[in-house]
């Protein structure tokens, strides 16, 4: 039986710390320690590491605190568009919902889409369509909103106008809950969903449902789940090419997923905040960011369950 | 001034021998040196690429024969959603459409994603609201529907009810167009625009939109676009592995394209009716499929426009 690991994140977007509570802080903690226990709960039973990373991403996704599902940032239609992805490592199998509007948990159905259709990802008006044949739970998008956000929408909007949205923080941006897993099989998984960022542009999906750019697992190698501004991510294909150095140039985990996040992420023109959770085959976990914090946690059959959110 | 050449594909979904007259073989083998000729028109005044690869993948659209754009596929629900992306190898810029229902042309409402808009996809009605604003031109579903494609949604929905879809021929299954370039300056461009297969589902999006599945460009590597069985692609990052095994592994472009459409497509549970153009950074093309043919052409400052269906 080998070691078995569940890491998760709740974004890279994290209130600065001078504008975090006591309290605020406390309930992050607690929902990410939540989505663990979730996950575990699974995988200690010698479950499997997709059921885990698809468990640990619905406690979040219900959760008012994470840009996901309940809770999810408004575009800059006042409305919700969903994205989500869960990749299995053992046959590259995976599915993806992208730009949903209707689906409570988007994560569910990209589980769905993997298991129950011959695609790997329904965009639109299709994905909440099939969400309702499938029998998942359906919501109206008021489901999906939060005071919190709807502010956030507002502040962006003003900021738009003065044309100083650039410096808009990380957690006025974006946000995105995910987990990674390696089961007592051997086997990896990955899961990813989001809301995408604030005033974001009718139709725009991100890196979350997209395979190898912000999810991605291939048992042997790695899995990933990442947050930040995606499009860099696309183009870099992050996730994937985290895979790929360590499959074909012999990188360890930790200086594949560094080169990435601290290095090409970060050179001029490409500079975006970044984070993300991997796994290897032998599970050791990266948790890398490059921005203030990142909400983040991981438990496993060698190491106690711990979540944290700055570099502390 | 380096060498430079254009290659294309109008997808690997070729009728069978058997079916095609010797009057359509001259049309496509006219379509596919329409396209070329587009291309090459500005190539070889010094032009980019990435114009190139967009003017080339036009034609295709335009013609009723390929399926994208005006001659594209009917989905499951008798309408059609288009998929479309566009990469610049000189600084990874990409856009990308898809499951659009509006566009005439979602080549160019690709690119202009990648230049007006800090995203590198927009998906569904966000897609078609987008191209309106930016005055691309829209069309109602009639525009793209033909009755030869209406005639294969028909025979695939009697094959779905006597459970013989399997035994769908590439042609009636799928189809894509693309193109690949290398530029006088030694820029590489990538283009692919795809209807997706006839019958599909409401809201699949397959590869030819997904940056490292069925479309990528990166300067000093390579370029691809793709076209089959879309979701094997995204799994297996098809056009991005193949820059990652010349990047990272030191393959030449011939060996990592084989080893991916002779390779690993070809395996048990993989084996899926696959093609591509590539170019690599030194004009190096390679024009691999695994099916019975695949519309394809080719012309450069060293070698004459070519065009060409089945092996011979």
């Amino acid at each position: 039986m080998s070691r078995t690991v569940l890491a998760i994140h709740g974004g890279c977007g994290v209130l600065p710390r001078a504008e975090m509570t006591v309290s605020m802080a406390a309930d992050f903690r607690q929902g990410l320690e939540q989505s663990l226990r979730a996950g575990w709960a699974i995988l200690e039973k010698g479950g499997p590491a997709l059921d885990a990373v698809e468990a640990a991403v619905l406690v979040m996704e219900d959760l008012p605190l994470f840009n996901a599902g309940h809770g999810a940032v408004f575009n800059a239609e006042f409305g919700h568009e969903l994205d989500a992805a869960i990749m299995d490592g053992a046959d590259l199998r995976a599915g993806a919902v992208a730009a949903a509007r209707a689906i409570r948990n988007p994560i569910r159905a990209a589980r769905a889409v993997m298991e129950h259709t011959d695609c790997a990802l329904l965009a639109g008006e299709g994905a909440d369509a099939f969400a309702k044949q499938h029998g998942l739970e359906v919501v109206e998008q008021d489901y999906f909103s939060t005071e919190w956000r709807r502010r956030a929408l507002v502040r962006m909007k003003v900021m738009e106008k003065d044309g100083t949205q650039k410096a808009a923080t990380e957690a006025q941006k974006h946000g995105t809950v995910g987990a990674v897993a390696l089961d007592a099989r051997g086997h990896l998984a990955a899961a990813t969903s989001t809301g995408g960022y604030t005033n974001k542009r009718l139709g725009r999906v991100g890196d979350s449902p997209i395979l190898g750019a912000g999810t991605y697992a291939e048992d042997g190698v790695c899995a990933v789940s990442a947050t930040g501004k995606g499009e860099f991510f696309m183009r870099k294909l992050l996730a994937y090419d985290i895979a790929a150095r360590i499959k074909y140039r012999g990188e360890t985990l930790a200086a594949a997923c560094d080169a990435l996040v601290q290095g090409e992420l970060r050179r001029p023109g490409w500079f975006s905040g970044a984070g993300l959770v991997a796994v290897d085959a032998k599970g050791a976990i990266a948790m890398p960011y490059n921005t203030e914090g990142m909400y983040r946690g991981a438990v496993g059959s060698d190491r106690a369950l711990s979540v944290a959110i700055y570099g502390d």
